[in-house]
């Protein structure tokens, strides 16, 4: 069976989470807490899983078929394994012209908001720059409304029912947890009406819903 | 003719550059000029371009076969977009496992470590956070060590003569511009000795020297 380490709070695993789900698929999930004794992450046997000491981690069979050998990291990465295995519901489209298009707008949460907002980050602001609360968050509300405004702008052409026409694809698995993230660093989201629809149409779907950080059996 | 919208010493479109040579495509370069004035990137006609006001922004004929009208940004989604048009030099293998160890390796550069060194990043720490450059510097030191280390383990594993097995892959393309930009940055590699070696060898490659930053019309 597929493996994946996770934690529920954390963004990365919540998209791979809402992949699964998405795609009917079962998965042993496994967590990681990334807060406790300075972060299960960084202990020896899961660093030796995941040399970056981030979640998600994912195993599943190898090409020989070799069970729990097949181990990937990068919540992205997996998600277009899971798609090729998978192909069945997509989430990456077919054409290449849209393929190239969601995978533009899930990259501009994914290399753009997300890492500057992560908890490794949040960390070394407070710890290696003793920056305080408000200027922490003043951080995290920048590259969000920057990130949010820049997609905002990309969801009038593109979206429809979600961020990309009327199915789900990678995009959506990347806002919904970022905007998970955004309202629990209370940022306001007036100013990104697609962004606030299409969040509302994704957290109807029981895919989207089963994902979320707080229905994870490490919710605390 | 496809057109690239690229800087110099931007990383991501130094990538794209890197994929364009090995592929043995042409593309039209048009220079944004990060700097000067604010930024280029940030002018309206770019903006229209890209929203996210970043480079590289890549133009090609559309679905319909209208010139100029299919426009992407994200390097690594340019990329995937060249190799599904042009795989006769695959840059992403075409084993399901390996093009996910491809991605993953990739975007543990793309996703972890660029985005937290990039120009818009060093000047918020600058301006928002009146940092000097000692704490920039050593904030831009931690996270190429982080991820570099990280890296390197991988590489022990997946290496040949360069990042995975004896062809250049995307992970290459990522590779070589960040260590680029480390050099300039003055950090020290003795503890990455494959991420040294890797670098010397593509650097050998007409493609990789074609692209890299001083031998582009708008170096200054």
């Amino acid at each position: 069976m597929m493996k994946l380490y996770g934690y529920w709070r954390s963004s990365a695993a919540y998209r791979v989470r809402i992949a699964l789900n998405h795609k009917g698929l079962e998965a042993e999930q496994l967590s990681v807490h990334l807060v406790k004794d300075g972060g299960e992450q960084h202990k020896a046997d899961y660093a030796r899983l995941n040399p970056q000491e981030l979640v998600p981690a994912f195993i599943d069979t190898d090409a020989e078929g070799n069970e729990d050998e097949f181990i990937l990291s990068q919540s992205l990465a997996i998600i277009e394994y899971l798609d090729e295995k998978y192909p069945e519901v997509k989430l990456v489209p077919d054409s290449m012209y849209d393929r190239a298009l969601v995978r533009s707008m899930a990259m501009s949460i994914a290399c753009e908001v997300h890492p500057l907002n992560n908890l490794k980050v949040l960390q070394y602001l407070a710890k290696g720059l003793n920056l305080d609360d408000d200027a922490k968050s003043a951080w995290y509300h920048h590259w969000i409304h920057e990130g949010f405004a820049a997609l905002e702008k990309q969801l009038i052409k593109y979206s429809g029912r979600y961020c990309f026409g009327d199915s789900v694809t990678l995009v959506d698995l990347c806002l919904v947890p970022q905007v998970y993230n955004a309202n629990r660093f209370k940022v306001g989201l007036e100013a990104y009406p697609n962004i606030v629809r299409i969040t509302q149409n994704c957290n109807q779907l029981d895919a989207f819903i089963d994902a979320s950080p707080e229905n994870q059996a490490d919710a605390s």
